[in-house]
């Protein structure tokens, strides 16, 4: 074996010198040592000599003119993915010369009103309009809005059995089939005679939220302020704005009072948001697999799917309507989410190591069985859902912090620009709409580790401390949760979910116990009874469903 | 309040009602209903009536000319990213006209050489040339290749006192200060007189592995065959790989047994691996916060960070070097990294639902503490580390598998190669690789829940099943391990670490010791031991060090 070694004070000396003593080529090092050109921003420039054409190999002047080592390597799911692009090319070119021929004389073509349409809801839902405007949380508003809605059961004379039925992030009102949409639904094995939600007893409704795209008001509606879909003049979103918007629609049905708030993940969420919102419209409470404040680890999975949209060209800073949406940032996002939907312990025993075809060598698009799994579940996404809404509903589930901290900012701040709006000042046009709203800048320091804040012992006194089991929840959400101190609670957790842990769920119930709560039923499904993690509320019909029926009653 | 309801068959009918009623805006449905464009391939259409030039926020013939509800968000962290890829172009631009300047007949100009230097690595490396090829696990083959390394301590005369210290993914050989690079390494703080690598006594060896991009052969490297540089031409990599070529180095110093290996993290894989490869040349194995084979969750949490790099365009199939780099891609995979790195426990307590400025309302850029924390480290790291490497060395993680029924195929496919290349059938250009390498295509199917396969109870023949609390190491990692039964090994694992989670390093001391290995040390550092996670490796002298220097003797 041939070989030397040199000692040398940098890689690009050492570089030099084996070119020079060998006659060789370079010693193949990372784009070697430092640019001659000054950095304009702190960068460094990851170049070689010579701009290239795009997809030349060429990068180098060739030392010798031999066949490469290696054959190149082929791509077929970068492959998928352009064709993908450019057949959405044509169909929005089609599309608009379409439109453009029917002109504005005619009643508007179908094909302007082509969408996705996601497999498990066909649009059969019922409207309410509203035309009283919607001041969210953080400024901006909705003139006026719609919420699109189902439901089950029969409502009784005096409107006293009705359950309102929260969906998950990317769920649609469509829980369960109907008459006019006769594909089951999400719950569609917990809602019925004598199951979870008994529709012998109750009139359960379940809407979709604003924000989303299954037909309530959200970022691919059109502004009826200019007649143009809002894209990111959206404003930003709350839990407590969905659950706001939701009970403009049972004043509208004349419900005072819901027999029960009932939901899952972000359900789960809106669920106690309900409650806390509207304590004495709420009877009893349900929350299964959420939260009462996110905590950093699902943020950051929320935030890098939201980071896969937005660095996503064809995303266009919101304003992909009528042209290629961002199907590829989309996909990837549905990736991230789903692996924090399953849990591993399930995945182990379902896909371990297994591979799509052990015939053939690996390669460095999706090759293990797991990558399928989630290329697939990106796949029948990417098209499905609107990417706007998945970022701007989940933010609204990063907001989320029913923290009496929270709950005060937020109450003065809309009292503030109510009143506003009662002067007439507040009125089309988003006043009360900071200049800066949802434009934050990171400092000129970069986030640099503050090791002084993070020694400490847990701190009762602050919303942010971690409460980890045996921990006790912070004062400050026991003060937000302590107005449903004489509600029936139940909270449900399982040990496999690494988005919502089960430590969030026992969070809820001991901050509720602490505020002199006595009806608190909290239970936590282990490992041995779920493998599922997150997605347990969708599957265990026996576990889940049995709880929400003996404490519903 | 005024508003209505109407129940339809379908949104699309509901808001042809409601345009006619009212001659208001159609109720804002998400796109609306299905295209009359019969989708290509199972696609529907995101489009409305027109297509708009881009950014236009005009996508629907406006129904009326007032301003809009709310104001246009700004997406400064989207606008700095596109700052920077202009600043890229002009760099590379002007490194080309610069390099064109020069011409062939000067020397290479510096500016040709340019290139990303991470702080920790200023290149003052030793360079070991390998001139005979290296044929890889799966298929492909350097013909030639460097490794980098820096050493520690000075070598016996027998040559019986190195240990040779791998690195995790993106460490370089710089664990430790050197002469020519005073720079802090990674593991300052555990090499040196008395510490856990104790450098009065040991002679300690770190390398760079190749497919990296600290001085050893990579993706970007030149390939000698024809003077260009490797990109996506580089053959798929594995642990084995890396370990083999470091042996070539141990065989250049004259090295014939090391008295330890030692890694953590990718590191305590390739220790591990050094060890089943060379078993009669490895005394003592320390594996920390690693696993014997990669689970699910960290194949798929490493899938979706190649994967946003794939996705940036930039990335070109692999072929950027002279142009601009896929810089956005590659920060959003070392943000999805860095959740990986550390817990959520730790997170909990150091920065909790805190927000960057609370003074700002929300945005959809870094907001809360934690996303910014995850910007640093994503801008820390997008130009300093080589987008294909990060591909090729978290693809070998992925492929890494000490079960006997991998080791047996790997070996008989190496042997089969070695002999053809012997009789003189597989030297230049890859013979041996499979036309289709690395390009394995997905099935026409999709990949589907197969229920019946995952049913099961633990099936300790299956290299697949999970071994989790209280189950035991599948029989083929037992058998794959077995000829390690008496080497005294380490083992450490920290129960906050979500990547390699603490049932995998326990996994490894079960197999050893039902191999009949009874110098095991196994050791699980508890939460309150330790928050930190995977990272725990990087940052426990007292805990990680103290056991390291005691097995080390």
């Amino acid at each position: 074996m041939k070989s030397r070694t040199r000692v040398t004070s940098s890689l690009r000396q050492a570089t030099a010198a084996l070119t020079r003593a060998a006659g060789k080529p370079p010693a193949p090092v990372c784009h070697n040592a430092a640019t001659s050109i000054p950095p304009a921003t702190g960068m460094r420039l990851l170049t070689s000599g010579r701009q290239q054409p795009r997809r030349s190999l060429h990068d180098q002047s060739p030392r010798r003119s031999g066949a490469p080592s290696n054959p190149a390597m082929t791509f077929p799911c970068v492959d998928a993915l352009e064709s993908r692009s450019a057949t959405l090319r044509q169909q929005a070119a089609a599309a608009a010369a379409a439109a453009s021929a029917s002109s504005s004389t005619t009643p508007r073509s179908r094909s302007s009103e082509s969408g996705p349409e996601p497999s498990y809801t066909v649009g059969a839902t019922q409207i309410f309009h509203s035309t009283s405007p919607l001041l969210l949380d953080h400024g901006g508003q909705l003139v006026e809005f719609n919420i699109a809605y189902e439901t089950w059961g029969e409502l009784n004379a005096d409107r006293s059995n009705v359950i309102l039925l929260h969906t998950g992030l990317s769920a649609s009102s469509h829980a369960h089939s109907t008459p006019a949409n006769p594909q089951p639904g999400w719950w569609e094995k917990f809602i019925g005679p004598g199951l979870a939600l008994d529709t012998s007893k109750y009139f359960v409704i379940c809407t979709n939220v604003i924000g989303g795209c299954y037909g309530s008001t959200g970022p691919s509606s059109i502004d009826p302020s200019d007649g143009k879909r809002y894209a990111t003049r959206f404003p930003l979103l709350t839990i407590t704005d969905m659950v706001r918007a939701q009970f403009r629609l049972l004043d509208h049905l004349g419900v005072e009072k819901l027999h029960a708030s009932v939901g899952s993940s972000m359900g789960g969420m809106q669920s106690l948001s309900a409650a806390v919102t509207f304590p004495e419209r709420v009877g009893r409470i349900v929350s299964i697999s959420a939260c009462a404040r996110s905590h950093p680890y699902s943020i950051a999975m929320r935030y890098v799917q939201r980071k896969a949209i937005l660095n996503d060209p064809n995303w266009n800073r919101g304003y992909y309507y009528g042209n290629i949406p961002p199907h590829v940032g989309m996909k990837l996002a549905r990736e991230i989410a789903t692996i924090t939907y399953r849990s591993g312990p399930e995945w182990e025993q379902r896909f371990g190591r297994r591979r799509a075809d052990r015939d053939k060598p690996p390669a460095l698009c999706p090759d293990f069985l797991v990558e399928t799994y989630l290329d697939h579940a990106g796949e029948k996404f990417c098209l499905t859902y609107d990417p706007n809404s998945l970022i701007y509903v989940s933010k609204a589930m990063d907001l989320f912090d029913l923290g009496r901290e929270n709950q005060v900012a937020i109450a003065a701040k809309r009292a503030e620009r109510e009143a506003r709006l009662r002067e007439g000042g507040g009125g089309q046009g988003g006043e009360g709409y900071h200049q800066d709203a949802c434009s934050l800048t990171l400092p000129d320091e970069p986030y640099e580790e503050q090791p002084g804040q993070h020694q400490g012992h847990h701190d009762e006194g602050s919303s942010s401390s971690y409460s980890g089991p045996g921990q006790k929840p912070p004062a400050d959400l026991v003060a937000g949760l302590s107005v449903l101190w004489d509600h029936p609670v139940l909270v449900m957790g399982v040990a496999s979910d690494i988005l919502f842990p089960a430590w969030q769920q026992r969070e809820i119930a001991e901050a509720l116990k602490m505020a002199g709560n006595r009806n608190v039923a909290h239970y936590e499904l282990s490992e041995e009874q779920s493998l599922f993690g997150h997605d347990t509320f969708l599957l265990d019909v026996k576990n889940v469903g049995g709880m929400v029926r003996n404490f519903l009653g």
